[in-house]
């Protein structure tokens, strides 16, 4: 292992993918009190966060559409893994701004993270 | 920050979910050379998988479906983030080896897990 991260043993492989983006592409029906990260735009992101990676040039990243993350109230959601970020990108500006300051430059854009406080409400 | 993964920053929420499961369920057309994971199987696994967490009562596991991975060749194939080992279940038993001796112990299992070396064929 070549850094300090507990959650690995040794023998892992190294990673597949330097970053690995999940954007929730979930839908769910018109009017479900919860909404949906899809009808909140988020498919629509997702194709353009594909294609500007790509024009940017960035390697090592898969951006990934996934299921129902959780996150819906506040949504469009996404994660970049392996360090578990969240991020609610509303605008194209707001993806090109995580594409840049986090997944080219490693930093954050704490505007469009989501906090520990964003958490779905308590099951029925 | 309670640990020493070099990939977060001061200031980074902790993590939303302790692991997060990504399984491919990307489907291409019958015969399509590379195959894909749905074509193998990997929808019913991830259902199975999905209700045995519950079963087992994991707490704070999230398990996805998730576009292509990129390693169909290598299907059914999962991810399990922070940590990003990779696994290509066959079988409910197989599934169920993750879920206890990687999700539930911490461990990993060897047999089931992609290497550096299962990498998909350069592009034409």
């Amino acid at each position: 292992m070549d850094h300090a991260d507990p959650r690995l043993v040794a023998g892992d492989p190294p990673p597949f993918f330097a970053a690995h983006v999940f954007v929730c592409c979930n839908r769910r029906a018109d009017g479900h009190k919860r909404g949906s990260c899809a009808a909140a735009g988020s498919e629509a992101l997702r194709d353009y966060m594909k294609a500007r990676a790509k024009e940017l040039g960035l390697r090592g990243i898969r951006i990934n559409q996934a299921g129902c993350l959780d996150r819906c109230e506040f949504g469009p959601a996404l994660v970049i893994y392996p360090e578990g970020i969240w991020y609610s990108p509303k605008t194209r500006e707001d993806v090109d701004e995580i594409l840049v300051a986090h997944l080219q430059a490693g930093g954050r854009v704490p505007r469009l993270m989501l906090t520990a406080a964003d958490v779905p409400p308590a099951k029925a």
